[in-house]
């Protein structure tokens, strides 16, 4: 997840500094960003920051980061023409700033922790180029795969392309390893990830540099966890609404996972974050391959002392001191 | 699922003389609206026209039904003076206009279908209660659950006896069968619905008229399903997200399952629908105990003929005709 955000008063003083999309592509002030967490809270790798709809801006759809309501996208692309208009992104023009952010980053961290850089996913990337911002039901995207699969298969191909040849552009700079954050494809039929989307995770984790691990992310994914593990990835993310032991037996257990407290967890009390910190590491039992993390992101009113408390409780627990 | 609803013509010339807390409240009004989607669209069973919320009402805690943003619960329910203050629901003088049309439905039907009543699950109308409305990450609930466990507690006490006495009074009214709503708990983890939701709905299952189907729902519920199972229900629903041979295997094969068609498909043309539909009882494999149905309501946007072409495909494919 994301490790910098709204919760961290250091995060806070440079956004009263920088628009969102300003900061993004400032990477001096991006750099510094990504450090915060690693600084302050002792985690064991930093993650690139930057934001998933980065890669929407060269598509010229019209990309927004307004106040309040999250990401706009002023021209959805809703049908065969609008696909059809959609040249391939040229992502080392439109995205070179993120290049250089890991750069800075990887050099700053001088090999203290490695860095992880990340992309969203084709689905969850379109699902905001079709709507037109977050949704509730995903009905536009349904739409397009249901009555238009080509212009899908389109886009996704164009999404594919770009992402592949963005994140080997963040693992040239210096990232270790990636995560393909697909958040939101958890509002999928099992039936429609395969169809539509899993065709095109294996396309994209095929093109992604070889010797490098691949995060593979969403979040209400109970049902489709065989069907991610089958699309790609070293890692397959296991949010909180599955039980951990239950979502690695159904992936594998020779692929590794990542999760998956649930992260309202974080605004309790100290001694209940530990009960529930120790709750996970105990279902992941002590075999080899579970990476502790949240579920999902960090909501914005968490206290920060309360994040750097989950990290010691979990260096303790799991013995790594 | 309430089948009857903005994509209905005849629905919506009613909703055009009554706002939606005075239909609900108009006995004969609802009734009209319960029976037309059985007349116009053939289904198999009549649903109940009420909303999950009205047992809200006698709480106090200031319900409304705003236009556009959903229902707005103007005092929400956060924390332990909250809860002591609220009192039994006197169901009986509070919500007896729901078992007058109830009779009245009944009455109408004359044996062509079954009617089904329905309630919301303690959960989920806490959800609304304590958020103060529809929420994303139902952050206050958990605060409470973690953080006042016995205000948590009493709070379910409050509902689970309401909510029994609410559905029983439907059943005394004529109600053949009730479904319990528990429409948003796929928000919460494994562990978190063990603790604070699984032995309430056993309370609630176990309080209900004997000899008297139960169904059991709920959405994004694909890591829930065994601990819904244990909860209770003679049937249990399964939502689009979930593979139907998949669920139904992990809640037993030992009761039945309802759904489990993604919504978005009837948007889509007869010729998908038909598909699509095809693919659920394939998944069903004839094996009894399984209620075609979609896996969450119908969205405002579809076509009414594709409802009802649903509905033939199903008593055709499904050789009942």
């Amino acid at each position: 997840m994301r490790q910098a955000g709204r919760y961290m008063a250091e995060y806070r003083a440079i956004r009263a500094r920088h628009g969102f999309l300003e900061l993004c592509k400032n990477p001096e002030a991006a750099a510094e960003v990504t450090l915060q967490p690693v600084d302050r809270l002792g985690v064991d790798a930093a993650i690139l920051f930057a934001d998933i709809l980065l890669i929407v801006e060269p598509l010229g759809v019209g990309l927004e980061f307004g106040t309040g309501d999250g990401p706009r996208i002023a021209r959805p692309v809703r049908g065969d023409a609008d696909v059809a208009r959609l040249g391939a992104i040229d992502v080392d023009s439109a995205l070179g700033f993120v290049f250089d952010t890991v750069a800075r980053v990887k050099k700053a961290l001088a090999g203290r922790v490695p860095l992880i850089g990340f992309a969203g996913a084709p689905f969850t990337v379109a699902s905001y180029v079709v709507e037109g911002g977050a949704s509730r039901d995903y009905l536009h995207v349904k739409r397009l795969m249901y009555d238009a699969p080509a212009a899908w298969t389109r886009l996704m191909d164009v999404l594919v392309d770009g992402t592949a040849r963005y994140l080997n552009g963040q693992i040239a700079a210096g990232a270790e390893a990636v995560q393909v954050f697909d958040s939101w494809v958890g509002a999928l039929a099992p039936a429609d990830y395969r169809a539509f989307v899993l065709p095109h995770m294996k396309a994209l984790f095929a093109k992604l540099t070889p010797g490098t691990s691949a995060i593979h992310f969403g979040t209400g994914t109970a049902g489709l966890l065989p069907l991610m593990r089958e699309a790609g990835g070293d890692v397959i993310g296991l949010d909180w609404r599955v039980d951990l032991r239950d979502g690695w037996a159904r992936v594998g257990h020779d692929v590794a996972v990542q999760g998956n407290l649930e992260p309202a967890v974080l605004l309790a009390p100290l001694p209940y974050i530990r009960k529930r910190a120790r709750a996970v590491l105990d279902a992941a039992g002590g075999r080899a391959g579970h990476i502790f993390n949240l579920g999902h992101g960090i909501h914005k009113d968490t206290p920060v002392d309360h994040v750097k408390a989950l990290v010691d409780i979990v260096h303790e627990l799991s013995d790594r001191r």
